[in-house]
């Protein structure tokens, strides 16, 4: 068929899912009354949606990303840059999401994507779910380089921002 | 930065979603005991999922496409090939995706991504928020073709088929 | 406290819940493209309730409420009858709930309740979760008969009936 | 019908439902990057279960019960005793249920229960629905006096408490 392009078949290859905290896996601690950050929901997220590639989960830190440090930021790039896979998908707050891609855009040879949500995936109505297959699309086709899956676009994390007022992510002017 | 393509840009343009029905759309009718095909569920999923890209929904067919006939699928083609978007999503029930995928093959020049669900979008645990995101994903990134965005997976209809035993899109071997 | 009736004790009772089927209990299934009563979904209701007091659940059926025969009822007669049990809550679909509740009037010493629910327990939207409280709030509170627990209030199913055309139980004119 | 009580039929009378907060109301706020509480949630719950009962509902406070002060409480008491509804639930936060309860109590003529959920009403699992749907049935179903309903039991608040640490309401020893 026209326009199959051959990297279209690099979804046999597996894909590995890293989770760094943020929104998308905050719980509600009723001794707290508060919510945090809880168990990584991207394999529930996975097993819900029944993905059938081969996919491997990490999880490097538990932090709402407004909390993440340079440090925090260098050990999720050793294990991002260590990682045999070159296709991964990070989960992340979306604070501090364009950050943290800038600190993996040296990274050589691998499909990088960021991607999170507004609302914790717990929620009856989030876009966890949605944003996550939009991440798993763009990591199987799109070609070396880091990118953000967020409000139903790719983003290039040099020339895009998070809109905080406006809850969204956008191009820079 | 490395590796973003031109055609990432291609997200700002206009998407297009068809709907004709399927499982996705099935809503349960007390009056009869039983589940149908309601109101499309594709701009309810894109308003969950906080979507900031221009879009327009218009519904072709709302029926199971165990139902669907020739003239549907040749009703779908026509209006798909004449609509001005280049790069367009239809959802569509998945016992017959492959077959509709491929009575579209031969329509120039467009990017068109058929996806669906194994669960109804209304249920508590489906997929049909996250395979809408894979193929809006895959509809932004890929190439002029029609494919098929099921599993977490991007298919070629000439070579993949619906495993119904096993609830699940595959390739052929 | 004024007020508090010696009955509201009753809680401490083991309470027993039998599961005859009905919309409450419908799963979606791929391979047929339509809903059929599944495993009984109380138990995970419950449980997602967080509920503390002791309970056990038996399944004496898995039908569509049409599909009851009156051999199906007196089955249920016999089960809820011949249990120890003094409160007991019978999930059941709701087209013949009214004619169950009729057929069970003759058990001496029990609190009985049925409910049930429109909506399938598995939908993002469904009146399951809700209804199940009203009835385990109104088995242990209210005095032996025989009671119908739906749309939010408590039925005696000698004097009301399922309006099917608005979707609702009410009292009979 | 043997044992149906005259009571049964106050269900007849007009429901009045006042909101102060509390975990069930909490929303997610992505600019705070936390959990606070939003609009009150008994509506919206109601119409999701379909109630046929009249009612309406008033908010008198938006507050984490932890921050409720005694001018607070005398507030949702003299609200409470003004209303002319004799059938009231006021929906509230977790940990100062009981003392609010306790507030309540010398109110005379009236049937008040509180409740309230351990997860907010929006997450996909949580306790509300069903919480309110026991307070619906009590109270209907219960004399003059003020009743906490949790848990899937219904409890004196003169008798029992939160116990923090198993996230659950218990009778005193």
């Amino acid at each position: 068929m026209r326009g199959v392009p051959a990297r279209v078949s690099v979804h046999f290859m597996k894909l590995k899912f890293f989770t760094t905290g943020g929104t998308i896996d905050k719980v509600y601690f009723d001794a707290k009354s508060e919510f945090e950050v809880g168990p990584p929901q991207v394999s529930e997220l996975l097993n819900d949606a029944n993905v059938t590639f081969e996919y491997a989960v990490a999880s490097i830190l538990r932090k709402d990303s407004l909390d993440l440090t340079e440090a925090d930021r260098a050990l999720i790039r050793e294990q991002v840059a260590a990682d045999p896979a070159t296709r991964i998908v990070v989960t992340h707050g979306t604070d501090t999401m364009i950050l943290t891609a800038l600190a993996l855009k040296d990274i050589p040879g691998k499909t990088i994507v960021l991607t999170g949500s507004m609302q914790p995936a717990r929620l009856r109505v989030t876009d966890a779910a949605f944003n996550l297959g939009t991440a798993v699309a763009a990591v199987q086709t799109l070609s070396p380089g880091v990118y953000i899956a967020m409000n139903g676009r790719i983003f290039n994390p040099e020339t895009s921002r998070k809109n905080v007022a406006s809850h969204r992510f956008e191009e820079l002017a």
